[in-house]
C-alpha cells in the first residue's frame, strides 16, 4: 500500500501524526512519502500544486491530508489553487461524508435520535466549477458572476454511487437534496437523474427536500436522513451542519473519491487547519483517525477499517468529553485499542 | 393605508385570516383589497401574475401575502413565475428575515442562549437571477447552467441596508456570511463592499463567516449573529435554519423591501403552504402575525407594530406549547392582547 500524505497546516501535521500512529497499527507494512505543500510553501516558494508533484501523487493508491489553509495567506490562494485543484484534478467525483452521532458524544441538539446518515456530495462539478469571473471591477458597474455547471455525466455517476451506497445500508432510503423550485434547471437535471436512477433501485426509497427545508430537518428530526445525495455547495453547507449535530467537526471524516479508481481518492478531515489552536497539542486527532478509516475501506482493507471505526467509537462512548486528552494521547489511546483488537480478535 | 393581500395557497388563507383580526385592532381603517393568485388561479386559467395585475398591485403601499404553493402545480411554476417575480418586479432587494428566540418558546437546541438576530439577505439577484439553461437535454451531453449575477449596485444597496441596521441596534455588530474562498469573484464583491461601507460605520463591528462554519455556528452558538448580510441563496438557506433554532417555521416572519420605497414592499411568512395541514384548522398564524409588525414598521407605524409584537411574545411566554390553539383561537387570542393593550397602554 503506496501512501501520500500532506499534513499541511496548521493542526494538519499534528493531526496527520496520530492518524499514522493508529494506520501503523493496522498496516504496518505501509509505504508513506511525505509532501510539503499549503501555506508555508506558497509563502516561501510563490508554489501551490507542482505539476511533477501532482504527477508523484498519481502515483499512490490513495492521499491522506490533514489542512491546509493559514489567515496569512489570501483567502481562496490554497482552497483554488490546491485543494479543489487536488479533487478536479484528480477527479474526485464523490466527496463522501458520513455523519453518525456515536453514543457518548454530545449533540447541541437537545433530544437527539440516532444519527447515521452519509451525505455524498457531487466534488467536480456545480458551483465548485470555478467558472465566473468580474467585469469593470472596482467601479460602480461591476458584475461578479458564477456559474453553476452540471452536466448529466457528473449527476449520474454521483447519483448511481449514492443509490449504490443506499443499497448497501440498512434503510435503503436516498433523499436528494437541491433548490429544484428556484435552480430550475439545475434542479431539473438532477431531479431527471434521480428519477432515472431509481427506476435500477426499486429497494431503495427515494425522497426530495429543498435544501432549506433540509436545514431545517437537520436539527428538529435527522434521523429521517440515511443516504443524502446533492451538488457540491449544498453538500458543502449541509455536511458542516450534519457535524455539527453530531458533535461537531472534530469528529467527522471525509473521502475524496474517484470512484472509477481511475486516480488516487484522499481522504481529509472535515475540518480545517485551525490556526487558533495549532501548535498546542491540543486537537482532537479523531477526524483524522476517523479519515484513515474511509482510506482504508476503499482500498478493500475492510477488517482494518472497522477495526479502527470500532475503536473510535470505543474510545467516544468512554472518554471524559471534558478533557479527552492532549493529541497525542488521544493518538496513544486508539492505537492501543486498535491493536489490542489485533491480540484478542 | 392601501393594503393588498395575497392569501395564496393551503393555509396562507388561513392565516391571512387572523393576520387581519390583528391588523384590524391596531389600523381599522386599513382598507385591503384581496388578490386571487396561486396555485387555483393558475389551475383555472393557466395565469399566474397577469401584468393588469402587477399593475395594480403598485398602487398600494405594501402586500402582504400567505404562501404560494401546491403539489399539484410542478415544482418552480408558482415560486419563479408569482413568488420571485413579485420580489423582482418590485425590486425587493432587502430580504429582511429577523429570528429570536422569545421566551417560553422551545427550542430544538439543548442549552439554547438568547437569540435575537435579524438576516439581511439580498433579494434580487445572486443565484436567484434565473440565469442559466439547458444544452442538449435529456441527452447523455446534456449540461445545466445557473448563472449568480452579483453587480456593485446590488450588493452595496442591501449592505449598506444591514450596517444601517446594525447602527440601530444595541450590539452593532454585522455579519458577511459568503463563500469567498470558492466562489472567489462573487466572493471578492461582496467582501469589498463590505470593507467600504464599514468605513462609514466605525460604531459596527464586522466579522467574516464562511456559509457552512454559518450553519455550524447556528446550532452551536447562535448568540454571536446581530446583524447578518448576505446573498440570495445562502440567506435562504440560514434563514429556514435561523428559523429553526428559534423555533419553526411557524413563528418566522420577513418582509420583501424595497427600501427606496419606489415599490410596494411585501411581507410573508416564511413558511410555505403546508398543504398537509392545509383546511384543518391548525396552522399557526403567528409568523403571519408577526409579518403585519413587520409591514406596519416599515410604513411607519412603529407603535403599532411594537404593540403587535409585544402580544405575540406575551401569547408565546404563556401559551400551552403543547396545544396552543386552532388557527382562530390564536389569532382571537392576538387580537385581544393587541386591543387590551389599546385601552390600558
Ligand atoms: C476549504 C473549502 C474549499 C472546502 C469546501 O468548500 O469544499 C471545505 O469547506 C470542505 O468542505 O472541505
Ligand atoms: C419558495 C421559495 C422560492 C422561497 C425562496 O427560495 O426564496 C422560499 O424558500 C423563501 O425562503 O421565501
Amino acid at each position: 500500500m503506496r501512501l501520500a500524505v500532506i499534513p499541511g497546516d496548521g493542526i494538519g501535521p499534528e493531526v496527520i501524526a496520530e492518524a499514522l500512529k493508529v494506520l501503523n497499527e493496522v498496516v504496518p507494512a505501509a509505504e508513506i512519502t511525505r509532501y510539503d505543500l499549503g501555506a508555508a510553501r506558497w509563502h516561501a516558494t510563490g508554489e501551490l500544486l507542482p505539476e511533477s508533484v501532482l504527477g508523484e501523487l498519481r502515483q499512490h493508491d490513495a492521499i491522506l491530508l490533514g489542512a491546509v489553509g493559514d489567515p496569512s495567506v489570501p483567502s481562496g490562494i490554497l482552497e483554488r489553487g490546491l485543494l479543489l485543484r487536488l479533487r478536479f484534478e484528480l477527479d474526485h467525483h464523490v466527496n463522501l461524508r458520513p455523519a453518525r452521532l456515536y453514543p457518548g458524544v454530545r449533540s447541541p441538539l437537545a433530544d437527539p435520535p440516532e444519527i447515521d446518515m452519509v451525505v455524498v456530495r457531487e466534488g467536480t462539478e456545480g458551483p465548485y466549477a470555478g467558472n465566473g469571473g468580474l467585469l469593470r471591477k472596482d467601479t460602480p458597474h461591476e458584475i461578479a458572476t458564477e456559474v453553476s455547471l452540471n452536466t448529466s455525466f457528473g449527476v449520474e455517476r454521483v447519483v448511481r454511487d449514492a443509490f449504490a451506497r443506499a443499497s448497501n445500508r440498512q434503510r435503503r432510503h436516498l433523499t436528494l437534496v437541491h433548490k429544484t423550485n428556484v435552480l430550475t434547471h439545475a434542479g431539473s437535471l438532477w431531479s431527471r437523474v434521480v428519477e432515472e436512477v431509481s427506476l435500477q433501485h426499486p429497494d431503495v426509497t427515494v425522497a426530495y427536500q429543498h435544501v432549506d427545508a433540509a436545514t431545517i430537518h437537520m436539527v428538529t428530526d435527522p434521523a429521517r436522513y440515511d443516504v443524502i445525495v446533492t451538488d457540491n455547495l449544498f453538500g458543502d453547507i449541509l455536511t458542516d451542519l450534519a457535524a455539527a449535530v453530531t458533535g461537531g467537526i472534530g469528529l467527522a471524516a471525509s473521502g475524496n473519491m474517484d470512484v472509477t479508481r481511475r486516480n488516487p481518492s484522499m481522504f481529509e478531515p472535515v475540518h480545517g487547519s485551525a490556526p487558533d489552536i495549532a501548535g498546542q497539542g491540543i486537537a482532537d486527532p479523531t477526524a483524522a483517525v476517523l479519515s484513515v478509516a474511509l482510506l482504508l475501506d476503499h482500498l478493500g482493507e475492510h477488517e482494518a477499517s472497522r477495526r479502527i471505526e470500532a475503536s473510535v467509537a470505543f474510545d467516544l462512548a468512554t472518554r471524559d468529553h471534558q478533557s479527552p486528552g492532549a493529541t497525542y494521547a488521544i493518538g496513544d489511546r486508539l492505537a492501543a485499542l486498535v491493536s489490542s483488537n489485533v491480540r484478542t480478535g
